[in-house]
């Protein structure tokens, strides 16, 4: 086993109805900026949900954020973060907006001129603001880990970002609201959070037969419980992928042993130049 | 599965040698509380490399935490926490320190008559004091839960307690210190660990396939490495030993699952009675 260092702070509120602990997880009173995509969460109840359990918050909302997020819409919320003081970013549901919403935390109390440069050139980050994430695409595992990926539209690129204080403090997965999503995204869902697995386990080999076995688990649950998301009524595996998604890559089977990534990268440069779905570049990629 | 919160900040400082960054995890001028059992540690060397890691720190020690730590001793050593002003207390090696941290940590800031009492009646714990552990013998997996098993010598009883803020702040595993312990001392620590395991999985079934997975590989893993721990030059089955302990018993196998834990509860009279090793009596309890 390689030396390593594992810390996973976000507290993970999971189960079906789970939703409804936001207003126990931010403090009345917070200014909240609710970070959210195309709007799905209006059609899918969740937004409601969500704006009632915040009904004692200041809450902002800032939509739009795309399916691969954007530099430049993130610093267009940076404004509206500055602007109105904001003091946590809710990411909601899909690793996209929790990818944008830890980045977005990261860089709206920066004061420099481009934040991406400074970011890459690792300028100092001193304060970054606190992030929470409500999930429905069990996927990334975005939820809980500090890596966000953001396309940078003009200059044509994808890249992975990491700031452990962007981890989310919380976390809600609540299986339910994945059948909000359609067969496609469940299944890009499956495919990512299997190639995260791969990542780290079909490296060089070292003693390391809990990390390893841990692996075998998730991807043999993936196989055997993926599939049968296509049946919208079935609450058993809605609740297991999205444990197994979350598990895959939160840091505890890739401690200690070597990680790849390269089909991740080379993924990353497909979509940022032809945009296709993230999962559907790694299923083309990994070998 | 059952809805379920969790969460386990804990640093884990995991590998051969990690002993020394106690160096960067406890900040210079620190008011330490080096709390230890036996004296072990003197002889093995773990005293010096822990005291030249925090050469910057004042330093005060408290030994003779027994192996079922004991609430009378545990008082003691609060008066000496209130006297000295210390701000963490770092349990040195093995679980009953680790445990014996925890609930110092615990009862020293409080101002009560019968602390005992005071907690069990859920009595109000304003402050907690941050604890580091230093682990030699991987079982209990106190170093990365909230969990402290107390015996009161004057009543002849032995009890479970929980303090999520008395989880450690920082948790170092260094493999290489288990070569300081007896064979006795490892065949213990493996049964404690998979009976951990055994408490989270023999109950009653629910739809976990990841728990219960993760569970299979941690017990085939110390049924597999735990005997090869008599060969004491056997460095990859000290640190997969001390892995799938941790892994037992911080909270992720159980999550979401029915958990038992009545073999604990009668092993622990039994201790408390019978002065039996702590493992033996779970391992005449189990079923």
């Amino acid at each position: 086993m390689i030396q390593f260092r594992l810390c996973n702070p976000t507290e993970i509120v999971f189960g079906a109805g789970q939703i409804s602990t936001l207003s126990q997880l931010v403090s009345p009173g917070t200014r909240v900026l609710l970070l959210y995509g195309g709007g799905s969460i209006k059609r899918n109840g969740i937004y409601d949900k969500a704006m009632a359990a915040l009904r004692d918050c200041e809450v902002t909302e800032f939509a739009g954020i795309e399916v691969n997020p954007v530099y430049e819409t993130i610093m267009e919320a940076a404004a509206v973060v500055r602007m109105k003081g904001i003091e946590l970013i809710l990411g909601v549901v899909g690793g996209s907006v929790v990818d944008a919403a830890k980045f977005l935390a990261t860089v709206a109390p920066l004061n420099v001129g481009d934040a991406w440069d400074y970011i890459l050139a690792r300028g100092e980050v001193s304060t970054v603001l606190p992030v929470g994430a409500v999930l429905t695409l069990p996927a990334t595992g975005s939820e809980s880990n500090p890596v966000s990926v953001i396309s940078h539209r003009g200059r044509r690129l994808k890249l992975p970002f990491a700031e452990q204080r962007a981890r989310p403090r919380f976390a809600i997965l609540d299986p339910d609201t994945m059948t909000s999503l359609d067969i496609r995204q469940l299944q890009n869902g499956v495919v990512d959070a299997f190639t995260h697995v791969v990542e780290q386990y079909l490296t060089l080999p070292v003693n390391a037969p809990v990390q390893y076995g841990f692996s075998d688990v998730l991807m043999r649950t993936l196989i055997e419980w993926g599939p049968r998301l296509v049946d919208r009524n079935d609450a058993e595996a809605r609740e297991t992928v999205m444990w197994a998604a979350n598990q895959a890559l939160n840091g505890l089977i890739g401690a200690g042993v070597p990680q790849d990534w390269s089909t991740h990268m080379i993924g990353h440069a497909i979509t940022a130049i032809y945009d296709i779905d993230h999962a559907r570049t790694l299923s083309m990629v990994m070998p």
